[in-house]
């Protein structure tokens, strides 16, 4: 190894869209990855519900495709399949650097990522997640657990997508400080709101219309309800703000009420109706739709996210990006992946 | 000083808008800055053409707050003024660590920045700059000789002034891979085509609106021709996507020409027309007045500026903030300030 590198080992958890493309994604840079940053990551193991494949040398590129074009169930895999192991045995037994938790969202408890999470930390692992649940939940208590345990925990793609929303706040704003956030954090309402605005559909109609699209859910009540906005704006409430706040903090109205005419009404004053995520230094932090004007940086249509930070010295920046898909919230995982590793070879260092 | 406080004197070369909110900033949050970042920075001289004021212990909050309101010839000071004495002797002559570079931008041959920039380098002294000249005519160059003598050259506030379009494509969108660039970078040509496309001026009513309200010079040439976009895709080329490239590179047209016709051709097409400057892995930079669809997050109206980060995998990213003013880039100026500190201190630890 040439200096500054640093083996990674990691436990995936989740092999849906997004599991997938983290697979795919250090797969196939692997060795642009080493070249950029002298960093060595390896998938030691995938858990997903049927059970684990598990490498202790590392699943080869040529594997991790091999799993990724058969899919569910992984655990039948005839050299490293282990049918039934469960991700709390994963984590307690394999050895490993980071979890990589990207199983689905569970806002009523946060399970099972909760535990998965709370596990890798008590066994002195790293821990990066696109999960919602548990940040929403309980970010200050997952935080400190993190610290007292001495590991790092990075959610990048838990708002924004493969947009860095947290890092843009926490790097790139350093030396400012940020009094208040608004965004739109929710792809599939903001679709809907486009829809019902420019084709003059109603909620239903353009409800059911993201429906056939795949940019809303069955049961769409995590999206229309605002409950999706409602953990980001959490998460950014914690990590950018300071702030020790959980979703039941969160004051939200969801979309469901919006109107053609208070559309109709909105536009005839030169804005729009959005739902907006807020928080601010001292409030309560609030999901309600609101009308906004059409020239605002922060009106943007379609799926499109988009967040302002209003700062002291440097007005108002916002960000604007996809919040969601398969490949864009892998990056972010590798991106929090690359963060850990920069931050355990400075401290090798010193 | 307690572990990790890191000393650091300042040299500040220029005392007009930028220079003045320099030493306003520093001086307003001095204390915040301490508690939040172990950063104790001193101004220990300014220059201005007139000569200089020297406090090789520091320059107090209350002479800094008189010097601003005194302004221009600062070296009568009493107490520490240097009446006639050069930049270039002050960076030769007075200990410091940063030499802040914040003297009016000259395309032509850079100077005299570019004098005090190199002198900077050779007297062992990092640089941070607002200056786009001497950046825009020589920034391989200038790069390499900062390498060359081991110390640090920042320069976040000359592309979108406080808004951290550098830090953002550097910091924020590491582990993806920046396949191109497109941006309105100047404030005063968006002012000027707003303008024309919403209340249908030519270009010449336009520009004089753009002067009486102080957004565009009385030589209007570095903005309106493009000069001043130029400059930061050149920037913008060198610094994210490793292109050594000059400003003598760029293929450059201004708006002068743009015409009312173009714009309600446009508008028919739901789009509109703005300066953009775009550069990418491979072809020559270029800035030119280019039609983009007004739903884009690019579409910023006023004298607002956005970049749009074409990304591999994190699809496309656009940022949005003020591109000018006084306080706004002195923030740049900080940040950058903050960032070499970083640097030092984890290079102490080591």
């Amino acid at each position: 190894m040439w200096q500054g590198e640093v083996g990674m080992r990691i436990i995936l958890i989740g092999f849906g869209v997004v599991g997938k493309s983290v697979t795919a994604i250090i797969a196939r840079r692997y060795s642009e990855r080493v070249k950029d940053y002298g960093f060595n990551p390896k998938i030691v193991a995938i858990v997903d519900v049927d059970g684990a494949v598990i490498n202790p040398r590392g699943l080869s590129a040529e594997k991790l495709e091999t799993l990724r074009q058969k899919g569910f169930p992984i655990s039948k895999d005839p050299e490293f399949g282990h049918p039934g192991m469960s991700a709390l045995d994963v984590i307690e037994s394999v050895e490993a650097e980071v979890v990589v938790e990207v199983t689905p969202v569970n806002i009523k408890n946060g399970e099972p990522a909760m535990s998965h999470i709370t596990k890798a930390f008590k066994t002195g692992k790293h821990v990066v997640t696109t999960n919602k649940g548990p940040l929403a939940l309980a970010l200050p208590a997952l935080m400190e657990l993190a610290e007292y345990n001495n590991v790092y925990f990075r959610f990048s793609g838990t708002v924004g997508g493969g947009t860095p929303m947290l890092e843009f706040a926490k790097r790139c704003l350093a030396g400012d400080k940020i009094l208040a956030i608004k965004g739109i954090l929710n792809g599939t309402t903001n679709y809907i709101l486009t829809e019902m605005a420019q084709k003059r559909v109603t909620f239903q109609e353009a409800l059911s219309n993201a429906q056939k699209l795949g940019y809303a859910e069955t049961d769409p009540t995590m999206d229309v309800e605002g409950f999706d906005t409602a953990c980001k704006i959490v998460i950014l409430a914690n990590w950018v703000m300071n702030r020790k706040v959980t979703l039941r903090d969160v004051d939200r109205t969801g979309i469901r009420g919006v109107t053609l005419q208070e559309l109709d009404e909105a536009a005839k004053r030169g804005n729009t109706i959005k739902l907006i995520g807020a928080i601010d230094g001292e409030g309560k932090p609030t999901v309600k739709p609101m009308e906004i004007p059409k020239t605002s940086p922060l009106c943007v249509s379609g799926v499109l996210n988009a967040v302002t930070f209003h700062t002291e010295f440097a007005g108002e920046q916002t960000l604007v990006g996809k919040g969601a898909g398969g490949v864009e919230t892998a990056s972010a995982v590798l991106r929090d992946l690359l963060e850990i590793r920069r931050r355990l070879a400075s401290k090798m260092l010193s």
